[in-house]
């Protein structure tokens, strides 16, 4: 006779066995997308969107009917009463969870978000383009009327932006941001007026001479720098797109894209570093695990962390430099002539610009609490699609003592509201502040990790990582994973003086 | 109130539908297939196995789903009252015939097969590695018998074979192969006899000097001739495998691979030109019709035309070469000093060598019919797959006068056994007698053929393929089609009449 325990444990068996078809067919469809954005010919799109959307369609039923036979409720049941084993509650917890959020959304619901989204992008491209807010406006109207709608179907406590926060930040609420984000303010605008004002901001962006920088010595060095971290080419790839991105289909399918300039080898080695912190993230989660909550990133801001870490924490690091700037001069040895500490001094440039993905990272937040504060009010009511560029601009004065030019440069440069991605940009800031206070932990927890960064070896943080975050997935929430590692909340602190002692002192 | 005919055209309207449904899933499983052959990282396999297996499952449940509400059996018996308009009764006649045979194989049978193939193909490349035949066999076995548990569940009226082979060339017999393989068997064995006395066996292969051919300026080669071909690279791409393939996921997204030796750019040019003749087959099916029989390759054999076409009529041609070996000489300058008469007769070596794939197209059909002769013997019980190393070196020595040196070179050669393609080979030969039959009505059409090759003009070419056979679809029978556009039934007197006049006087 199986005992009740015995009993639970399979029927979480079987549970993760339809976990991991489901995530079978989700990894099908980030092929198409990866594809999508790296190799398939321009005629191909409409097929392949029509392909993408019927996977995703069979993705979504195929999830409410998970149930079908009480399974997770049962499941359900025995969590609340306590009687499962942690990694089987954690899977339970975390099913129950996007079950509950999934199952209130209506197909009809999903189909119209996922058309209209689609047709916004395309606007959306059309009125960057053209510099014309007015063509994506009602776009945009649309899509806070159905984001709000989204918000409602969802439910929340305080406010309806909290509702779409948690698809992005499980657990994380508005009132949170909005507290996190004050301090951060108040420190940055007018730490960064203090820089304006310094030699900070009037460094040159690079010490490059005007050299033409080969792809393949590119590529190679790239893929040097991405392999000494840790990060397994036989199980992933890197390759070129107009937007650097991460994507995994499986723990030992995780690709990365970067772009390069052959004016500029930097241009490239930020974004690889950057998009190498995703993919080590996606690699450490335990393969053994694959379909369930336990090998999934634990939210979006704790995955940007671990870019952010090694984009900047590390790839801004003079000890990073040691190391890596002689191989540097080495590979273009007609251009990199200056000195070790005017090339870092070149890395740590502030300067106010328009552009998100082109700020440094200490203006970078500013960016986000911006968008932050205006889509927070657009789905809160408060104001609506047509005040956005009047206000943009005003923030953006009041925040970084600067003006976008046109629209194109200002409300319309990113691509996520047209998406329908509302509640998405705080993980940026997240993500650095979760990275910061990471930092400061395993700079304690490893005293020499300076001088193991600046002798090449980079494979101990990587492991630090991989032993702290990677292997949890979710089985903890991403409060409880920061506690546990650093001893505390997330304390937007460290990032402040991190950002203080290197800004101040350089 | 509608009438009988709107009403059909109706139910053929929602047919179509379901089928479109379909044929995106399918491509998506093609999409995972092209990536896995072309830039999977190797950890990737087990997760990507899944990823297929599981959605070709659903999509073989989702095409058995068809009928449910009669619709396709509805749609049947209009058509066998002939109630249907042509176009219409095409799709419907093409449906019911895929329909019935999937019907006919128990989901058990299906997985079953997919899961001994898949172990098998495994064993297979493990075999070919060690040229250890004994590895392989007892799953040569397995597939044996399970093919012919096929064969009976699919039923047929004369051979086992007929209903393997029907899968591949549907309509086609193996009586009716065999028919047309002993002809050929008692033109082609004399006739290699004799070249083996005469020098064209003795050519040198290439007449390429030792010099490195950059692989860029082997790429940008192969792109412009697949170009100047009509190949339309807004809706393809050429990549490199280690066997080049073509697959098609929509006519707008139709992609060939091709492989490059650095030591000769004609291993490349030969591949690409074959390639590129099936994916000009593809993107020239009427997209409309995406989903339906009307946008589906009519059989393997006439695929396979399309492609000897372009690779043996055209490509081993004076006339072609006369354009392109001018342009060959400028992108290589060192390398091809020989006046093009001589680089012309070194493309027309004939000599007997034991694999396939490198094979002349003299000597080809020999590989094809000793497979034939073999498998059916096989499927029909009167060998077994233990007897096969020592009968394939056995017609080896008979037909082509050669013994392979081991079984790695010999029977263990091919993947398609042990991927479960049993009566896939005839339909090589097929292509080759198909392609010869086509070339000797074009060239009667279109009395300046070779002046407009020779002069670069591919696409009068390619525009008659199109108009006579590309954009049919599966309108039309093989059979039919080869009959409307040559005036007779496949005759393979025009192959050995093209070989005896291509290799007699040169």
């Amino acid at each position: 006779m199986k005992t009740k325990n015995q009993k639970s444990a399979n029927e979480v068996e079987i549970l993760t066995g339809r976990l991991r078809e489901l995530s079978y067919l989700s990894s099908a469809i980030s092929v198409l997308h990866w594809d999508q954005e790296v190799y398939m010919p321009k005629k191909g799109a409409d097929a392949r969107a029509s392909s993408i959307s019927l996977l995703a369609g069979l993705v979504h039923t195929q999830f409410l009917n998970i149930d079908h036979d009480g399974l997770l409720s049962s499941l359900g049941k025995k969590l609340s009463a306590k009687k499962l084993q942690p990694h089987d509650a954690a899977i339970v917890r975390e099913t129950v969870r996007s079950f509950e959020k999934a199952s209130k959304l209506p197909e009809t619901f999903v189909k119209e978000m996922a058309e209209l989204t689609s047709k916004a992008q395309h606007v959306w491209v059309e009125a960057r383009t053209k510099n014309n807010f007015a063509l994506f406006a009602p776009y945009l109207e649309k899509i806070v009327a159905k984001k709000r709608e989204e918000a409602t179907l969802l439910g929340y406590e305080v406010s309806p932006y909290d509702a779409l926060l948690d698809t992005y930040e499980p657990g994380m609420t508005s009132a949170e941001i909005e507290r996190i984000f004050t301090d951060l303010k108040e420190f940055l605008i007018p730490f960064i007026t203090q820089i304006r004002k310094s030699s900070i901001g009037a460094r040159p962006r690079t010490n490059t001479t005007s050299a033409q920088f080969p792809l393949e010595k590119q590529i190679a060095f790239n893929t040097e720098i991405a392999k000494a971290i840790g990060y397994d080419l036989d199980a992933g790839r890197i390759d070129v797109s107009a937007h650097p991105f991460t994507t995994d289909f499986h723990p030992h399918d995780v690709r990365i894209t970067t772009r390069y300039n052959l004016k500029d080898p930097l241009e490239s080695i930020f974004p690889t570093l950057h998009e190498t912190g995703h993919a080590l993230y996606a690699q450490g989660l335990p393969h053994e695990h694959f379909g369930t909550p336990l090998a999934e990133a634990v939210s979006l801001g704790i995955h940007e962390s671990q870019s952010r870490l090694w984009e900047n924490l590390v790839g801004r690091s003079l000890p990073f430099w040691k190391h890596w700037y002689p191989r540097l001069q080495k590979t273009f040895p007609k251009a990199f002539t200056s000195p070790l500490g005017a090339f870092y001094r070149s890395l740590c440039r502030v300067k106010a610009t328009p552009i998100r993905v082109e700020a440094d990272e200490v203006t970078y937040n500013l960016h986000i609490i911006i968008r932050f504060e205006l889509e927070k009010a657009l789905i809160e009511g408060a104001i609506e699609a047509r005040d956005l560029p009047r206000l943009w601009n005003e923030r953006y004065r009041e925040y970084l003592g600067i003006t976008p030019k046109d629209d194109a440069e200002g409300v319309l440069q990113d691509v996520h509201w047209s998406s329908g991605y509302i509640g998405y940009f705080p993980t940026y800031t997240l993500g650095n502040l979760y990275s910061a206070q990471l930092w400061n932990t395993v700079r304690k927890e490893i005293p020499d990790l300076d001088k193991r960064i600046a002798k090449g070896d980079l494979k101990t943080l990587r492991e630090w990582l991989r032993v702290c975050i990677h292997r949890h997935g979710k089985y903890h929430s991403a409060d409880d994973l920061i506690l546990n590692i650093t001893g505390e909340k997330l304390n937007p602190e460290h990032f402040s003086r991190y950002i203080r002692e290197k800004y101040s002192k350089s």
